[in-house]
């Protein structure tokens, strides 16, 4: 009766009380509600919306639904980073080996691919061997031996935030800015953080496409992370284009290793550099921004984030060889050339139409429990604002038959436009939102 | 992909197309999309309403999602009544046979009991050895000989609904115009009426407790209907107190069967006549109301109608010496007299403590599959606007053990309310609503 009740509630537009909120989330959690009443409820959630109490209480009840990783002991500040989803983030990838090489502990547990963003795991499992799915216990020791672990969200960690998010993508309730900030808060709460840098992504590859959303968003996670002595920095970052050249699994793996070892595309070190400068100053291994940014390219540019980044791949299983020699990912078997459609300006490189293209060609997951295969993807060399010769390459299309380089083609042609003008595209990052507010971000 | 596009599009506010509608309904109905969908669907559907042509077309995706009871061969104009639910509401009991006795065929396909409200089924259950579950062709068998059957919503009619209604009751989706209007149209064309007679309940006991609500209903149905060439009277009838004396399955059966032999309480009466003579007058087999009303008054006197109910009991297995002896009816093992608390004006019997007690008592479900005790329940005597002298009998309780006398009582005390001055209580019928509007009731 308690959900039959609480649904009735949030439909007429009312208040789910503290009390409520974790009865519901444990019960959902532990199986006694199903999921035909708990997608009621995330429904009427969604369409009503919930006030900032309710979206603290209902964090914290999801996060009280499981335990936590428990790491206080560690001598190191533990920080993470958050991306709110995008095409051809690989920033986790490059970000998470590289602050760690710099004395801090960064705890990450990722995601996967869902609707037409990738996800962090799927890209990481694309190494061979590599396991995401450890154990609470082993996440932990390897964070003690290695300052960095790359894991899934365990069933101990918020299991009723894992459920609701599953629920949630089939039933049409993602895109709720209290639904996806408790969601996100309630899994980066139990890795008992000491900070957390949040990259949210806007444009119309994003979730939530419009600044003032995403302003939003920042703001109630911001403060949700306050609320549990987690102090968060966001930066808004553009997803009107994909991030980097590599889009798809291995690909991405692949590019991110070449950023790890300085050779990264401009956006993508851009992006790792403000997103990491953030850790190592609320870290506090760094004085200011400057600094860290001093720290984090030397690290880079010694080897050091490199070397990390293989000893986290050896100790999760993988091959550590795919650090030295890209040859060891999984090779897509057929690939083209994508030329210009016409002479003119790129005037968008749409991302939904990359992310979908992928995932039609095999790469991706419609359903959680699908198989992506992870060789397939894009190499897109041109930028919004180039101009173009009819016929240039643009981009190179990574295929596992003939078929799949036909959806790639499909793919490029309706995501590319080339005009005879181009508006310029989204500044890379845009905005900086800490507790006391949003600023245009300056990149000093 | 179908039901997350339909209910992306619905959360939004926007509308659902007539060959959407058929396709969502059939593949709910076939099990391939799954109720976590659906009712996120209905929830979306719920706050953001449907519009005449929406409603429309769910009323025939859900018709056409099973098969109709093809009665079409049949001699006699076949009418239905529909009543959307109250306390102590057991016309449809007194009015099948007593309208079949009259040569018009009543193919009633009824309700269970759920929510606070009773369901004909269940007090027919009542009767030892009476069955609800007839098939379709047994169905027709029956009516052919009889003109009536009392049955359930086969597994043929309207799957679709059959689902959602169990699903919208679970999930706090039931009080809908354009959810409830489909829901009772799709299962009630399915019956190829040729009219059809709606007693729709207003007042703190109905679903729809506000008059505009209810006269909104009223509208869309009749609507429906006339798009289906089944042309529709409605009654607005009074649920701000229950409707006769006894509340509870056996007892309601033992009302039912007084009423027939020309003994149930005034109100019952009324308005049993009122909606047969809307009955007899859209069969065509009466010129007008008022000749239709002394054609149901001469069938109550002549034993007719009780006769009739007599052979329908026992065409449906059960024993039919209850219409001469309702001991044949389960008995309570326990009653106890309710005296007035104080002197005074009985202000309010509230029907939805007076169904909800029944419940505590053991006779009504939380649940589809609950078990009901058929034995329990109230016989209240007093009614509102009566004067009252303390401790004087106002009702009888009647339950299974001392524990449910008690609940009983509990019940009462919240239903009932005396005090200095008594507001007089909605009149029995309000309104006729038909195809041109709705007019005040004039009982002539």
């Amino acid at each position: 009766m308690l959900a039959h009740r609480l649904i009735e509630r949030k439909r007429d537009g009312g208040r789910i009380e503290p009390g409520e909120w974790r009865a519901v989330a444990l019960a959902y959690a532990k199986g006694h509600i199903p999921d035909y009443q708990m997608s009621a409820l995330l429904m009427a959630c969604f369409i009503r919306g919930l006030d900032r109490g309710e979206t603290a209480a209902l964090t914290e009840a999801m996060l009280v639904s499981g335990d936590r990783l428990d790491l206080k002991h560690l001598p190191l500040p533990r920080i993470d980073k958050h991306s709110t989803g995008g095409v051809g983030d690989k920033v986790s990838l490059v970000l998470a080996p590289l602050v760690a090489s710099l004395g801090v502990a960064v705890p990450m547990m990722s995601g996967r691919s869902l609707g037409h963003t990738g996800g962090t795991l799927d890209k990481l499992e694309s190494i061979p061997g590599f396991r995401t799915d450890l154990s609470l216990a082993q996440a932990r020791a390897q964070i003690e031996r290695l300052g960095c672990v790359m894991i899934g969200q365990t069933p101990e960690i918020a299991p009723a935030d894992k459920k609701m998010y599953a629920l949630r993508d089939a039933t049409a309730t993602v895109e709720s800015i209290p639904l996806i900030a408790s969601s996100i808060m309630s899994k980066k709460l139990a890795e008992d953080l000491n900070g957390l840098v949040l990259d949210i992504k806007r444009g119309s590859g994003a979730f939530l496409p419009e600044l003032e959303r995403v302003l939003h968003l920042a703001d109630v996670m911001i403060k949700l992370g306050a609320d549990h002595g987690c102090p968060c920095v966001a930066l808004v970052t553009a997803m009107d284009r994909p991030l980097g050249r590599a889009c798809g699994n291995a690909l991405e793996v692949e590019e991110a290793i070449a950023a790890l070892k300085n050779e990264g595309p401009p956006d993508l070190m851009e992006v790792t550099y403000a997103l990491g400068a953030e850790m190592l100053v609320l870290a506090g291994v760094a004085e200011d921004l400057i600094d860290a940014r001093r720290d984090l390219e030397r690290a880079i540019a010694d080897g050091r984030a490199a070397e990390r980044f293989q000893r986290i791949i050896e100790a999760q299983g993988g091959n550590p060889a795919v650090v030295d020699d890209p040859a060891v990912l999984p090779q897509a078997a057929e690939c083209e050339i994508f030329g210009a459609p016409r002479r003119g300006f790129v005037a968008r490189i749409e991302p939904k139409a990359i992310g979908r293209g992928i995932i039609e060609m095999g790469g991706g997951r419609t359903r959680v429990e699908d198989q992506a295969d992870p060789t397939v993807g894009f190499v897109i060399t041109a930028r919004p604002g180039d101009w173009v010769e009819a016929g240039e390459p643009m981009a190179t299309i990574f295929a596992r038959d003939r078929a799949g380089v036909g959806s790639g083609r499909q793919a490029l042609r309706s995501s590319v436009v080339i005009a005879d003008e181009a508006e310029p595209p989204l500044p890379l990052i845009s905005h900086r939102v800490t507790g006391a507010g949003a600023e245009p971000y300056r990149a000093d």
